[in-house]
């Protein structure tokens, strides 16, 4: 699965993935007035101005971008039918060509891992039929549990063609708490990078690995160092824009081909129409919003990262 | 939640908690037959055949213990019909007056933490009406991102009186890969579980905190300090039976009044009939042997472990 992401990246040339992480309030309220009208006050009206909303992004951007990362808690907030848009939602992307990063942050043991993987990167049989659940092409895992919690996720990328990245080191202000705490002088971040370079080695598809590393735009000291750590993974790269991740830090995180990472946004794309930058385009076009925010994302990677 | 869990454990006298964790295999084939019969060989057929399951078990079982634990990946290996039988396992469990500990495992950050605490313990507000998703009474959660992830939890554990199992020690082989390693002398699962004595703190509820941690069976040494670090919360232990942890290593999780911690067994209940010792029952009577298995457990606990 990672050397299709990296075709798509080559063809858009744009290592830019926008995440699908709605909430009722990024939603034009006219869109969430018809869906109550519809269904009431609902779990499924809510998840219904999801859809929406997701649909008409999908559809103004993903002539320009290579993926898309859908956030599961955002659905499972609504319940079940939150999580029957989830995989509408990752249904719809596929269909328009995107690759699709389940951002799940999965973790479990053993059997437990292997049903996740089987959920979400894989498939069941039920008699004589092979079916599969959610059906992402990536889907993000935490490794806390160590590798009992990732070998069923491996096995799964290796059969199914699909892919994982590791949570290694997050972007969030807190993830110092326990991934920076030093171990004989090195950070738990780093064994968790040396271990997911080592899990890597073990699912390679081309020159990359189905396996990445998830590493925050925020800590481009850190991911200098893990670059070099993780020469077959490709990176996810959160916390560009509304977290404060800036275009000029990004290099690091790149091969000198351009290739090597893919950088997230999620607010400051589907949210553009509400920033005062984008509010010529008004509530009913935020989607030409969200489109004119992914190309100017884009450009301002370009200066400094050019994909080869 | 916590004070109505330890009520619970009171009234019934056992410390147990039965996990809900399905696999196919596990399934009586008369019920995935039936199931394939009525809704063809799809994902519905298989959750219906899980719920079939669940719910005998549950009606076999629920005047003995105080909780049971549904492991959601299980349950999302189906997809949408899947989760749609996980959150109605809930809610059976629930009106049979069962305590429900949704093992999702869920850890993220922010507004993602937020989303995920709402769609599991909280609510949602659609319009003018407050809504529920899978209204579990306990999650467990992944600590790995730091308190921005366990944060938001924190917050609907007050606001909604649910619960929370942080990991702090898992049952599994690899466990030690990052959770034993030593920073200036301390292992990580130490460092994560002071740092959860801290959260609990933060959410008491009576004589404990609505936050507990979990630590495996399986480590009963390890067991012994955390215990005496996490005073006010409970112990969610996995691992009894299959995984081999022994009853007479659980007096360790335990406080001298026989609280403070609760154990899960899965498959040695839910399987129970497949097993040597309960083979006399057969396939079509698979709920009384697991009825007998719960019976059995709260005995064999009984003899190192009374609840005052």
């Amino acid at each position: 699965m990672i050397s299709q992401l990296i075709e798509k990246i080559r063809e858009k040339q744009a290592p830019v993935v926008v995440g699908l992480d709605p909430m009722l309030s990024y939603i034009p309220q006219q869109i969430v007035k018809e869906k109550i009208a519809d269904h009431g006050e609902t779990l499924k009206a809510a998840a219904e101005a999801f859809w929406e909303f997701n649909r008409q992004i999908v559809d103004a951007v993903c002539d320009l971008i290579p993926a898309v990362k859908p956030q599961s808690a955002m659905y499972e907030q609504f319940g079940v039918p939150g999580v029957e848009v989830y995989e509408r939602t990752v249904s719809y992307c596929q269909e328009k060509g995107l690759v699709v990063i389940g951002d799940v942050k999965r973790g479990d043991i053993g059997s437990t891992s292997a049903a996740y993987a089987a959920g979400h990167l894989g498939h069941v049989q039920i008699g004589s039929t092979r079916l599969s659940g959610f059906h992402e092409d990536f889907a993000t895992v935490n490794p806390y549990l160590g590798s009992d919690g990732i070998r069923p996720f491996l096995d799964v990328c290796r059969s199914d063609s699909k892919g994982i990245f590791v949570l290694v080191k997050t972007s969030n202000p807190s993830s110092g708490e326990f991934q920076d705490r030093e171990i004989e002088g090195t950070p738990l971040y780093e064994i968790v990078g040396r271990q997911t370079a080592a899990w890597a080695e073990e699912a390679m598809d081309g020159e990359y690995s189905e396996v990445g590393a998830v590493v925050g735009a925020t800590y481009p000291e850190m991911a200098k160092r893990l670059r070099g750590m993780l020469p077959h993974s490709y990176i996810l790269v959160p916390g560009y824009g509304a977290q404060g991740g800036k275009a000029e830090d990004l290099p690091v995180f790149f091969h000198d081909n351009g290739l090597g990472a893919i950088v997230n946004s999620s607010r400051g794309i589907i949210c553009a129409y509400q920033k005062e930058q984008y509010a010529e385009f008004g509530e009913t076009a935020f989607a030409d919003a969200s489109r004119q925010a992914v190309i100017d994302m884009i450009e301002d990677i370009r200066q400094y990262v050019v994909v080869k």
